[in-house]
């Protein structure tokens, strides 16, 4: 099997597995429990938590942990949300947000919160000055990604971040969920007052994530009880989750991005070459691991299918959509075709992918691509 | 180190790691990909659903797995209160719950729910009759733990249960963390709407857990996102988390519970002999691995601390509340003076302790008190 779906969710790292099993046993005592297990317990994890704000270059009370993606950027987004709807009412997000974004300002707007979704361009990259002309007087939130889960394009958060500087009572929240490790980002240059970081996208563990709360963004909890991680998240603290974190990150910052560089630029060099492909993913505005193509004519279910039969995972779409039958929002929202839309798939590199499988991976597509466009034809 | 403070947490069972890491690496696809991976974990997810749904003799379809207990209880009661508010705006639970429950009611306030929160006895059980006295039209749910997590007494909850049969309107919560795997407790008899269970209380791995919603019960979830777990728990499946879940059940569920009542009894009876000793703990109406014990005039912190010397660990109050230096809620509401309530400690035990261990710090405990109770006396 070749894995492509590294957007979706990738293989946990040994090691990282490794310093999971470790802390379980041996720092297993409750953090919160006033003895020597417990107090051990504690120390370990304010490690794993130094540790991951010296790679973000925050301090250390501005790391939230979190059961993962999803969870952090609900608290981020519903959090700030209450925290500030005394001030104002309004939040702007884009119309390509991950569901656990779209949907917690979906929620918002039940809730009585006005939500603007900017549209992206065609090349799906917002434009800071599409958001700054939405921004009002009560715009309490400003919500973006920093990579696109679908099609790898990279929005300008710092340019947008510079931007909100002149809005002080304003809180700027990224979903950092793609972009961590493949992205460059300095948090505090960007102006960030909230980011998100899921484990499980960067060989880590499920379950495992964090929220950088800079000090100066407030937020009402979701979880209430204990006051654990300063009262934003309560639960009994998982010191073996917050290690097993901290090694993913230290993994992470450590790998070699140009070598999946490398691999998707000759995979987008040869798919340009041939006239059945149109390529979403934006040319030099894209993080490395992400390739989003349609064969025209053909569903991307069909060609997802086709591909596994010779070994290869790929995805129509993010995992977290794939069960829904309407083509990709984030397509749509850049103009796409309803059916170009329906024939994309994604294809997401990690570091473990090698150039000789991307090579294998075009070989094949160009076995089973004709052979698809056939059988079209037939049925015509 | 003899370790007595297992309802704070446990040793996870090194077959529940075995299982973690058999499932992170061999199932580690997200569940929700269409692919073989993906369907390949949501398999093995959906089996560890299975287990635990027959185990808890509900349906699969009322499993939803989330990050523990803190996030099972506030998940039904925020969840429940905010689905039914057209209905009624009025909560009924005790004095004596878990942080996770009573400051989710607290946050339920300030979202302008009524709550009213009913007293135990002087045993630390509350009473049906107290609980049917404060029912309204527009109570639209009860929640009432079923052993509470300070002095193990068993709240009448299949006696609330079938009085709620009369309030056809209300849900019924039970927050079953303490009591799960140590007292029986059939839910559908318990005409249980909403139960909450977590993992690292059963030697199991922290940031698991799973909340039983049976069909009738409708949430507004906390955690939106890609519609995971039938839209009720947005966010990657975490199936490792889950087959150890259902590990965890199935040796809960195997265990000897009458070896651990067996040294709590004997733990009683010898305490009982000594004067200076009182029983927090119901005699006859408690969880068989509690036992809240005070001795007069000796602080629990300097008697917790002092044990620990001697490599005993036992705790004063709940870890959710060990850093809050006021004495113990449950304690204070069941009409213990302050100065008693501020000297107990909780001691909770395992099927993995033994009865040599118990006698052992029956030993020491004769060794320090007289100690401790010097200094004080010198004090004076």
């Amino acid at each position: 099997m070749i894995y492509f779906d590294n957007s979706a969710t990738t293989m946990p790292d040994q090691s990282v597995l490794d310093t999971f099993i470790k802390a379980s046993t041996r720092f297993f005592g409750n953090p919160s429990s006033l003895h020597f297990p417990g107090m051990e317990a504690e120390r370990f994890l304010e490690r794993a938590r130094n540790q991951i704000a010296v790679l973000c270059q925050v301090s250390a009370d501005e790391i939230i942990f979190t059961s993962g993606g999803t969870e952090s950027n609900n608290l981020a987004v519903k959090g700030a949300a209450r925290f500030y709807q005394n001030r104002g009412r309004h939040i702007v997000t884009t119309a390509i947000e991950h569901p656990s974004v779209f949907e917690a300002c979906r929620d918002l707007e039940e809730e009585g919160f006005r939500v603007t979704y900017v549209q992206p361009g065609q090349n799906g990259v917002v434009k800071t000055a599409d958001i700054e002309r939405v921004m009002t007087d009560d715009t309490i939130l400003v919500t973006v990604m920093h990579v696109n889960n679908e099609t790898g394009a990279i929005q300008p958060v710092e340019e947008i971040g510079r931007m909100l500087k002149s809005y002080p009572q304003t809180r700027f929240h990224v979903d950092a969920v793609q972009g961590f490790g493949k992205v460059p980002l300095n948090i505090k240059k960007a102006n960030i007052d909230l980011l998100s970081v899921s484990g499980h996208k960067l060989h880590g563990l499920k379950g495992t994530g964090f929220l950088v709360k800079r000090s100066r963004a407030e937020l009402v909890p979701l979880l209430s009880g204990g006051g654990q991680e300063k009262g934003i998240r309560s639960g009994t603290e998982h010191t073996a989750a917050a290690a097993a974190l901290a090694k993913t990150v230290r993994l992470t910052l450590k790998e070699e991005v140009s070598s999946i560089q490398k691999m998707t630029n000759w995979l987008r060099q040869t798919l340009e070459l041939r006239p059945e492909f149109v390529i979403h993913t934006p040319d030099g505005q894209a993080a490395p691991h992400i390739l989003n193509v349609s064969v025209n004519g053909v569903k991307g279910e069909v060609l997802v299918h086709a591909l596994e039969k010779k070994g290869f995972i790929v995805s129509t779409t993010s995992a977290c959509s794939s069960k829904q039958t309407k083509p990709s929002r984030t397509l749509m929202a850049m103009g796409v075709h309803q059916d170009l839309a329906s024939s994309a798939i994604r294809i997401s590199l990690s570091s473990r992918n090698t150039m000789e499988e991307a090579e294998q991976f075009i070989e094949t597509l160009d076995t089973i691509v004709p052979q698809l466009a056939k059988k079209r034809n037939e049925r015509k």
